[in-house]
Formats: structure tokens, sequence, C-alpha cells
């Protein structure tokens, strides 16, 4: 018997996909659950629904909610926390470099601090600049990184996984999948870890 | 110093606000906390964001979710679903008589009972002879209540109740209040409770 598997679909401009970013490793490790990192685009996903920008700046209330809902999560979970001056960020470097770090195996961590620069150090997660820092800080060689992340295989790789999310009736990030159940929001990241423990081996 | 209160605000129509009413009651007895029932209607509220039906409808794949998700929740708090065959119903008769019964002091116990025929009886809860079963069922004199919720005082209350709601950055349903803190969804009312309980002492 395999050990359960969760997919964890996420998007680097994501208020709550942040906070599982930072949450996951180790409920997971807790619960004996294997996290198959899915970064995405929302973008398209959200283009596909008829929006143009994040929900949460179409719909003024609910983004004035949102804002404060994060503020009080982040001291919940000791996260620190300050609200970007730019939202949603480009994503689009950031994602295809953590392709790269999937099949490299440092995703986790990069993933982490681009959180971590988007959502405690206001710093834009768009720019190539902030990027090959954080690779650099990783240990990691940025310009070849990026390179590989910039080839055309690995962006029709993303474009791929990203038309995979709304073939998979996604449309929100953080997601979760444990076979074919699906799971909305950072609220539902223990409910998808429980099923995968109690449904997921293989 | 006053027991700590929490505003409820629900919809009937509301498939998030059946679990919260079918939950409040011991839950925030437990806590020690006062529940104001506030039930009012998310169609104006809804407009007033571009939506002229449920989001659920308007978005295919989130009312795919949004299904199974509460197919998931009813089993865990252990409360019978059926899939209701019109969604959302009519609920302004319902609401209305909600009022009357915030005056006479049977509110919850009426709510609870609309919600069960909405969302595991599958009856529809727009049509008076349901509504009046349902009154009649609760020891009440259906017809007297009935009029009593369609007067004109009644009809102005339930819309002022609704503006009300918008004003307040309102957005879904379930909502929370406590003070100025807002709580939105079933997923918040136990947080909602926990921060009545050491914020809202008067």
């Amino acid at each position: 018997m395999s050990r359960p598997v969760v997919e964890f679909w996420y998007e680097f401009a994501s208020s709550y996909s942040w906070l599982s970013v930072m949450r996951i490793e180790p409920l997971a490790q807790a619960a004996g659950v294997e996290v198959e990192w899915k970064p995405f685009l929302l973008g398209p996903v959200f283009l596909a629904l008829g929006w143009n920008d994040s929900p949460f700046n179409i719909y003024p209330p609910k983004g004035r909610y949102m804002w404060r809902d994060l503020e009080r999560l982040a001291a919940r979970y000791e996260l620190p926390f300050r609200k970007p001056s730019g939202f949603p960020r480009s994503s689009l470097l950031a994602a295809r470099v953590a392709l790269v770090g999937v099949e490299e195996g440092w995703v986790a961590s990069f993933s982490r601090a681009v959180m971590q620069a988007n959502f405690a150090e206001d710093r834009d997660i768009g720019e190539r600049a902030v990027i090959a820092d954080i690779l650099s800080a990783q240990g990691l060689d940025a310009d070849a990184v990026i390179e590989r992340a910039q080839a055309d295989a690995n962006k029709l790789a993303l474009r791929r996984q990203t038309e995979r999310a709304t073939e998979l009736g996604l449309f929100g990030a953080p997601s979760f999948r444990v076979g074919d159940e699906l799971f909305w929001g950072n609220d539902r990241l223990d409910d998808a870890l429980a099923w995968a423990r109690s449904h997921g081996a293989g």
C-alpha cells in the first residue's frame, strides 16, 4: 500500500494560497500524507468564469472582508503579514520556476519564500530580480533556473497544468484533490488531509 | 457586564445558512453567547454585486462543488440532507414570518423547521401552505402569524433589514457580526462565537 497523496493546487498571487503554502508541509507530514505541489495560474481559470480580475477586486465588499479575514488568520497561525501594495501580483514567472522546482525537488521551500516575499515583505514577485534573489537565497543558480523556467517546454507545461485545473472543475485557490474528491480553500486543508488518510491510500 | 452577543445573518434559501441555523443554538449556549437572529434576503444583496441569481447557479463549477461540499458537511454534522429540486427557493414569506418570530420569541425553532423542509425534505418553502404547515406544527396560529407577517410594517422591516445587510458590507450568508467584526460563512461560526466570548461582552 502506497502513501496517501493530496494534490495541492495553488497560485502565488492568491492570498489564501499563501496560508496553505506556509502550513501544508508539517500538517501533511503529521498526517502521513504526501503532497503533490501543483502551481498554476488563476487568471485563465477566472477568465473562463467571466472574471478579468480577482473577484476580491471586482466585488469590493468581498475584498474588504478578505483582507480582514486574512489578518485574523495570520495572527492565529502566527504568520508575519503585510498587506501587499499591489494585488494580485503577476505570478507567471514564479509559477514557471515552481514547476522546475517540482522536477528538481525544491518546490516547497521556494514556494514558501515567494509567498513570504509577496504577503509578508511586500516585494513584487512579478519582478525577475525578486525571483532571482529568492532562488539565490535557496542556494540555487538563479540564472540557470530561470532559463530552464522560460524554456518553451516548461512554459507549455504550466499552460497545460492551468488548463487541467479548469478541466478538473477548479474555480479558486488553494484547492486540494484526493482522488476525484475536491476541497476548496485554506479552510479545507485539514479536511483534505483527513480524507487522504481515510480514503486516499493506493 | 452583559452577555456577549453575536448577530446571526441568514437567508432561508442559502445552503450554508442551513448548516448554521441547525448548529448555532447549542454552540452559542456552550460559549455563553447570545444569538440575535437576523433573517434577510440575499437577492437584493447579490443584485448590488451584479448577480441576478445565486453565484452557485451563475458559476457552474462553484455550484457543483458546493453541493458536494454540503453533502460532506451534512454527514459530519449528522444532518439529514436531500438536495432541493429547486434552488434557490423563494424565501420572502419565510423571512417575513421569521421577523415576526424574532418579536415573539420563536424564531429559532421556526427557522430550523423551514431549513429542514428546504434542505432535508425538498419541500417548496416559497409556498404559503408549506409555511402554514410549519407554523401549525410549532403550535402557532398559522393564519394569524402570516397575516402579521404580510402587514406593511413588517414587510418594510424586512426591506430595512436587508438594506442594512448591504450597508454593513455583507455579501453572502450566513454572516456573523460581533460589534464591528464580520465573519462570513458556516466555516466561521465557531470563530465568531470565540470572538464574542473574548471581545464581545458589553
